[in-house]
């Protein structure tokens, strides 16, 4: 499951309540989210009515003792494992049907061994190990990923998870060129911590940041939610350092930007594992923000806070994070603030919107922004956008709405985990879109949802809501939740995955990308064909193949096939 | 030679005039300009004693009579052609090497035959006949490249020159998305015109944007001058379709980020020719700027400059162009201004500059500035700059200095050309640099032009001059002139090329890159190995193997081998 161990949200066999000591209203009771789950999927929350997990099933490792002799004196045996929990963590990411067969179901197949390497070399070890005892070597940074990725399911050879948790330091940091290079197995939350106590921020900020590797976000081509200040992930790499079984990808200079030629290095962002094994990169770094501030917007439809939003990303400048939810997801923000519906806050706050500006509360739509900067550049900017916000009918609604907006993300998986022991089944998916498209890609994910919700015979009705966490000047990231009790479905998973595919086909129909941050891993592997043409598909393959010949890499990601 | 007929330097057989219906200063007589070379290199310059070129040589093409006719087929008999001038033409690109052949040598080695196809099935006819008849295939844009990646030295294959010229048309426009799909061939100062009009801007401005096109700004990875506000080509472009042997790379959806895994068309960026003809891309275009205006800065020194342009680097938002010139290069820009350098405005800025501000006027370096964007932001964005100008010492020199400083770049080329005929050899050159590198980069590549020259025993003295061209969080692109006086040197492209050499060697022992936006082609692939780890440089071999066996497109760029 998800998360910090001290954190996750209970029922109090009435409320439900957010135990931690870790986040904002930890220890709260939170009186509205009930009764929201309730409305958002038809069907009565019962917080006594829990469905037990099961003991987690943890299939037996295939026979690969030489292997692991071998492995052992490549990396030490003390970090060379064949403990159960260690392969089952390693065995799945935090796709929803990974999280449901270990909490509901079982994993037929997870790793055989996990190594924890230390160096360049011990990783290059591994690999010529695993190339001679025709084993399967998965790398492994955080664990987070959605995609099945990580995921060895149907696989007969060994296989050995390379675990980069030893390789996470910060190697040296140039504060003239403001440039560091960092281990690829560094996690997101600490890495940040280490670089803010030198007064400096990376500023990638994935909703998984407190888990995810930098190794992982390259190899995912992953995007932050500040990446209009620091940019995406390739924006951020400068270089990589990839160990291969025949040698190490790696380049003399590090310079903002070149010419080199055929730059294979870009091969490496989306690889998912299959290139080789990313051991460190060089990124760039800004001095720590001199200013963070949040900000918070209200319109009155979904319409003119889209047109805000498509205005907004024409500017030279935009705040770090844009965010706009839809209605149902702004309700659903309110839901799990602690106290009630009737308190004099919420009246009264509902007064102010309804009465004095005019606004259907049914209708209107938010957006939550942050700033980080300079404080005159993000003063200024500040400015410019109140005065955009009003140009489509929209009013601030303060930066402490922000903040409880941004943040809200963070809690996501917490929620997942949580819903799923009381029979509601939910997962989040993202896309991107051209701005032509966006209604179009929206309209069709909630018809196809709903479409198939009802013919599965499903209880109750589903829960979809969709966000636009990231503008471009070309379009967006339109990021979707969706949910459905299950308590009486015949194959809760099987439906699941009905409703997920459907989604996925309106998206491709109507324009929408496949992915805009999460990647391909298996799960969207089957719908690459309607994505690139025939030509780019036996490119990649024809790649891997001249790349990793052995197929030491091929774990199906991507639907790359492994050696023939 | 480069540029428009209508466009040239001439001498009146006593001062440099400009001959141009064209640019600013045309027909005006640019009394400064002798004196400043002659100051420059050490030698008189004597209009007088003009370097006569010679007649240029067209190399015979190689028997192909059964190539052609098959081509002729596929392009239409009058669009395939073995005329000597477009063989020429086609058969080089733009580095001094080149044009000092041209006009005073001879090119050994040309195109047998040129072809003007004018579809993507065409294209893709062109290549299977050159496949059949063992030829090569050399896609052409505009001929302005300056790595000799056009050159065909040494080829025994019959040479097929590919000119995209009849692929220029953009073939849609979607205003709400701000993307337009145009085809390769388009120039880029006619596809500027064209978007314009339609009220919109690429935004793409590289020095040659009057004659480069947009296949050739993918094939090169380009940067444009204004990159600042609208990114680089990589930035630019969202998708590329490239035509191969085997069919066509495309994708279909058109979104501004995908996590799609292993993204081939990466590959495609500085590609030079060898993966496949690029035939159309789509690329994002913003709404015609509501307002552009210049700006231009005098900092004391060049390291007050230089500390200037790093601190405005980490700013989230840098106007759309930023460039600081040395001292002699500002002296440059003013010795071609009409007037003499005694006139009444002259000797008045002078006084400004020394007695007002205290500045050494051979200490002091200028900073040119582009703003461009909607006006609110990009005034405030002007007196943001301002007020950190004067942190550093900077003052305001106005917008008609930055003005000609941004201007002056169109004009090197011609100057270039007009140099060479009067015993004056010169040429540009670039590299990326970290930040805390470029003063070695610069003192480097200075001390290794000088020391070059003098051991050559070349008469006078070098002229060399560096400016930031490009700013980066992380870095910066160092834009360097070369010159010397010719006229008694042995072998005077043999003196260039070694100095030239000498300062790449230096650039990259002190950490800097092959090129910032140039390439590689065939003028730098023999240094490829001291920045490309070897596994680096094998990965390119083994995918252009993999991807295009039958060497159809291996020119020889980057040093990727032809068929073995």
């Amino acid at each position: 499951m998800w998360g910090f161990a001290d954190t996750a949200f209970e029922t109090d066999g009435n409320a439900i309540v957010l135990r931690s000591n870790r986040y904002e209203n930890g220890g709260k009771t939170l009186d509205r989210f009930a009764p929201f789950v309730e409305q958002a999927v038809g069907i009565a929350f019962d917080p006594s009515d829990r469905h037990e997990p099961v003991t987690p099933f943890v299939p037996q490792p295939v026979q690969c003792d030489e292997l692991i002799v071998m492995l052992s004196e490549v990396v030490g045996r003390e970090h060379c494992t064949q403990e159960a929990q260690a392969r089952l963590r390693h065995g799945h990411g935090h796709h929803l049907e990974e999280i449901y067969k270990v909490m509901y179901d079982k994993l037929d197949r997870v790793p055989d061994v996990v190594v924890y390497p230390e160096t360049a070399e011990q990783v290059q070890g591994v690999l010529r190990v695993a190339e001679r005892y025709h084993a399967l070597v998965v790398p492994f940074g955080g664990g987070t990923a959605v995609t099945m990725a990580l995921s060895c399911r149907g696989e007969t050879r060994p296989v050995v998870a390379l675990d980069l948790a030893r390789m996470n330091r910060i190697l040296w940091l140039d504060p003239e060129s403001r440039v560091a290079c960092i281990q690829a197995g560094a996690v997101g939350r600490s890495l940040e911590a280490q670089l803010r106590a030198a007064g400096y921020t990376l500023g990638h900020e994935p909703d998984s940041i407190e888990f995810s590797t930098l190794g992982g976000w390259v190899a995912t081509n992953a995007s932050g939610m500040k990446k209009n200040r620091y940019g995406n992930i390739e924006d951020i790499v400068l270089d990589v350092t990839v160990v291969t079984l025949d040698g190490v990808l790696s380049q003399a200079c590090c310079v903002p930007r070149a010419s080199h030629g055929i730059d294979v290095r870009k091969l490496i962002f989306g690889s998912e594992g299959m290139l080789g094994v990313i051991v460190e990169a060089t990124v760039r770094v800004h001095q720590a923000p001199e200013v963070q501030f949040y900000g918070s917007l209200v319109f009155p439809t979904w319409q003119s806070g889209l047109s805000f939003m498509r205005q907004l990303s024409s500017w030279q400048s935009v705040p770090a994070s844009v965010r706009l939810v839809d209605n149902l997801q702004f309700q659903f923000g309110r839901a799990l603030k602690p106290g009630s519906a009737s308190s004099l806050g919420a009246t009264l706050q509902r007064f102010y919107v309804e009465k004095l500006k005019g606004i259907d509360v049914k209708q209107m739509v938010a957006c939550t922004i942050v700033y980080e900067g300079y404080r005159s550049e993000q003063e200024a900017l500040r400015s410019q956008v109140s005065a955009l916000a009003k140009q489509y009918g929209g009013f601030s609604a303060g930066g402490r709405a922000g903040k409880d907006g941004y943040n809200l993300t963070f809690g996501i998986a917490y929620i997942r985990d949580f819903l799923l022991q009381y029979w509601t089944l939910g997962d989040s998916f993202e896309t991107a879109v051209p701005w032509n498209r966006v209604n179009d890609v929206i309209a069709g994910v909630k018809a196809a949802v709903t479409r198939s919700h009802a013919e599965q015979g499903l209880r109750g009705w589903p829960f979809v809501t969709a966000r636009i966490s990231q503008v471009y000047q070309t379009g967006c990231c339109v990021y979707f939740y969706i949910g459905f009790h299950y308590k009486d479905a015949r194959d809760p998973l099987q439906a699941f995955k009905e409703i997920e595919h459907e989604a996925r086909v309106s998206i491709v129909e109507n324009g929408g990308a496949l992915s805009h941050h999460h990647g391909i891993g298996k799960l969207r592997a089957p719908y690459l064909a309607q994505i690139k043409s025939p030509l780019a598909i036996d490119w990649v393959n024809r790649i891997t193949a001249a790349l990793d010949p052995q197929s030491v890499l091929a774990s199906g990601n991507q639907g790359v096939p492994g050696r023939k």
